[in-house]
């Protein structure tokens, strides 16, 4: 279903070229502070045409709250936002109508419904994400109340890579370039990379490192809801993600367990804290109360402006040749949506922990 | 909460050292053939004691099925299956009731839950996964109606890794030695690794690999509940996983656009394939109709036979003596939970897409 | 949650004196025939200002499909439908901001968020039923593609009621007079009751009968969401609802068991029948192929337009004087309501029983 | 499905002549003081063979603590409960394999799913309610650290009904006759009416009254799962169920608005009351702090011991012979059943509202 979370709640709709896309959130606590500033904030990291790096397509991705919201705060009743698709008809589509474009949705979903919106890709566009992204900026709000903050940059695009690790990073300078990449040195070396893929009309993939500060331990649920489950399975749902590792994740592989294992110790405060963290501040599917941290794998978009040669919805052979205005590298528009997932599941973590209480 | 799955829904309960761990399987449709015998074959694959390689504990894992099964099959109501712990009583756990073992779930399950059943992990303990693999059993009998297969296998044990991809190897070869590695040159140094592994009091990790054969095309939910999101999810929620991937995976993020992208074709039977498989027989969150393929990645298990500093639940520094009998690699036992999960994801689809024909 | 159904499910959102109210339909088959003339014909019958015997207030209620439909028919994608509000700014509330009126939700919604929209009774008030209304169309018309048909009439106002059961009316004639009562003389007199009420500034409640024709056998799920169980969960969360029966209902109480049963026959057709129908269509849960038919008890609305003893937020007494335009019955435009939510609860049923077949 | 409640939550499963019943608790809040006799006392209650108004079949209805039960209160995790059933081979149920029996589920099972477990009514029988009461003794235990009790007791059999409301009666008296009457001069006109109908191989229902003291404002969620809505359906998912009503009820559609408001006040001790309590302590779906009250109609049960007329599954007449020990009048009975309902409907509530608070 279009659904996520149990008791903070999204339910998006919409595609990419009919009237809008929107959000309805259930279960936000009443008395959070939001307005559509906060939530235009958050969409204008995620819109395109920021910068010569993504797509020159402008969509002004302009927010209306429709409910929810009374006197600037929360009310405890559904909060419902709309974000409405411009010039959704000056586009010709007529192209991709019986076409499937390799690694796109469009055969998948015409087997699955029988038929589909093919315009711009409908429902599996990465224009949904959007919604998504509202709905965080809520999140976000509520989880700022509870000194929670998540981050995430792009630490990876093709084979350039971030040497080192978050904790070394000054996390400030995510924004300060386009691609989102807080170690500026190769934050220029991704964007001269990028620039290459573009001009040959091809695209590049990479990956986003996400990192959660201020998680109180105790949140996550035993067994099929472990905290980590669900953060992966929110970044699978995002489109074009591979992959999903937290803490030493596949590379911890490589490691005994005289090695992986992070030692308990009580600090100087009194807090309980690990001297390693390869557990990525997660233990058992709870957070341990370090900080959490994990990496998602974006594959190189499907749509390159180059000739490709596919099938119709008869299986007649046909060259489908590239157009439009595409994003070269989703890495840096990725980084608001990672951002809101990872929000998102924090705050129905909140939630659900409260459960449990006697 | 202790459930997972929406049509085809399974519930688990048990601790390691209590009576016993069980499952209720709900929406498994009627007419299925199931009996104690099919359960209680994938259940033996999981058992400890199978070989020198894992712990030498002996549990006989007999499934009781308790209801939903009459006459040899399946009526529409919910299964109920049992097993018993055998002598829960018998072990001495006052050295863990205090301690927080590092990496393992004792600390965080305390700040949850404000207490917990010390014995042997309690809830936390992978014992709980003998409920999954029963349950497991009994949708991969659904499935083999509708033509679906799955497999894993031991693909990498530290860094021993088994040379090829899923596709050159004969999956028939899994069970024929103790690793459940299919390459068997790769299987004699995996096990040869985890012989030195064990004799050093030590613990290895590593990865399984996921093949699903014989998905139709039309698998999936779109958007939030992807078929690669949910199977993400069910791997992650495994005790000790640490990642997934699935088709091209994080290495994919090193290929172009136009080098990952995979063309349709029709082959000579009229069926619609595509020329490579970096899409993992998944696009848009759906099922087209190519091999399913994953990869999950194993820590280290943090049950190590080496004294380890820690803390009590009084934040007081201790040392942690370790005892017991345990698994030094956990990769050859997780391949039947791995089967498992998979089964029930697919399972899962296989029901909610009947929802959406017209 | 503002949640309702499992496979066909509807999120409702939005206040009375908001921007506007709307809903979202998730798990609609694709392929079923949808345009805004269908909606929009199902909000008429519910829409305020149709009759004298309704609040004067006028409200357009024009529906926008923001999502899920694509040429004429429905995508499977979710179908987001939104209703503005109308001249939400324009009315005085501040009576009402601090006041607890007897009988509202006012106090209830302070209790349990700490504050609420007081503009119109906010998300408590029957406003919200329109979006239900918008979705119980569509549903309407997936379950005619099925030979479902569910209608419902006014049976009872005050103490006014249609002599004869359901099966020996026209339910042709439910529209034939403001009322929505089939029997024409009950109307006469139910009309000329509201006219006295709504003359000397009271209310008055009544019954709603329901009817379901063409409803095959098998649809329900056992134990707790059984057919009736969930068309009474439906029921009662209208607005105004004290009561739920079906079938024989609180009058099947004094009958005993050997007049009780309804005795199974074949038919000259070959169909299985029930010589009598006390069972109301469901056994064990699930419909057996009879009519299903139920009533549902309304009580007289709160808002009258009387002065009034309560208290305030402070908890000091105050007298409200009511004022305003509000029905003087809600029965005539909850016909279109319980209408609504039997589609929902029918479509929802009839996707849960593909899940069940093998 | 087979599962109720949304995070206090209960899965059942199991068939009247399996090889047992049982229910796995979800969500149950951590540090509950449990054990097996306060449930055991809770199933004692239910349990046939009580007197000679009941079935003199004999079930010990033992139940085993399975799991999430430690050092004797809740863990937090799934509470596994298992009830066996008593010598279910040593009844011969061919005489009903191919009948349909007149009311029974036998049909409509059949229709749904195929085929069914006929022994004595298999899944559908009233047997599963144990699993519930056994729950129900959970939840109550919770519910008695919140200050929250839920009573109920048989207020008609037949037409012979209490004369007076539940805030005239002695509820302390409810166990202290057979029928769970707390008004002696019914009770008796109960006993001796149920004894002739017993007497003359027939059956007869009546009505069950459900009251709930001590329920703090502000539990219950808006629109949709309202409390009174989620208790309607609660107890229409009980075997036998044909009505729900709460507060004023049906009666309530008699009454005018002007009679039926109820007028907040402050009470001396500066709590906020209403003067009278039409809303049954209900107001837009959230309790309002005064006591809830509903009533149940049960139909009288459909075995009879008589012969009857009706169908095979071959659709040909036959006459079923009524055999066996069965209750002339389930409302005795009922009583710890709608008990147990109501106390998972608010252990539920409870901990919905838990997630609203900022």
């Amino acid at each position: 279903m279009n659904t996520f979370g149990t008791l903070f709640r999204i339910t998006t709709f919409g595609e990419s070229h009919g009237p809008g896309i929107g959000v309805v959130i259930d279960g936000c606590p009443a008395g959070i502070a939001v307005d559509s500033t906060t939530i235009q904030a958050a969409l204008d990291r995620r819109r395109p045409g920021q910068s010569e790096l993504t797509t020159p397509r402008r969509e002004a991705d302009q927010v209306e709250i429709l409910s929810g919201i009374f006197e600037g705060q929360t009310t405890g009743t559904p909060i419902g936002l709309l974000i409405r698709n411009q010039d959704q008809a000056s586009h010709d589509y007529s192209h991709i109508e019986h076409a499937y474009r390799p690694s796109h949705a469009d055969y998948t979903y015409d087997q699955k419904y029988g038929r589909r919106d093919y315009r711009g890709g409908g429902r599996s566009s990465a224009r949904e994400t959007a919604a998504r992204v509202a709905a965080g900026a809520v999140a976000s709000q509520f989880l700022a109340q509870q000194g929670i903050t998540a981050l995430s940059y792009v630490s990876q695009v093709g084979a350039v890579a971030v040497p080192v690790g978050y904790e070394q990073l000054d996390l400030g300078l995510i924004d300060s370039n386009m691609v989102r990449c807080p170690h500026p040195e190769t934050a220029e070396q991704m964007t001269e990379l990028i620039r290459q893929v573009r001009d040959r009309h091809d695209t590049v993939g990479g990956l986003v490192t996400g990192v959660v500060l201020g998680v109180p331990a105790g949140l996550g649920e035993p067994v099929f809801d472990k905290l980590h489950a669900e953060l992966g399975k929110a970044m699978l749902s995002i489109n074009a993600v591979k992959g999903f590792e937290y803490g030493s994740g596949f590379a911890g592989t490589l490691l005994f367990g005289s090695e992986h294992n992070d030692a308990f110790y009580t600090d100087e405060q009194g807090a309980v804290r690990t001297r390693t963290n390869h557990s990525g501040g997660i233990q058992g599917g709870i957070s341990n109360g370090q900080d959490i941290y994990f990496r998602v794998a974006f594959k190189p978009v499907a749509t390159i402006l180059q000739p490709q040669t596919t099938i119709n919805d008869q299986g007649e052979e046909i060259t489908l040749a590239g157009k439009g205005r595409h994003d070269p590298c989703v890495l840096p528009r990725a980084v608001p949506i990672v951002d809101a997932m990872t929000n998102l599941v924090l705050a129905d973590m909140v939630l659900r922990a409260r459960a449990n209480k006697v």
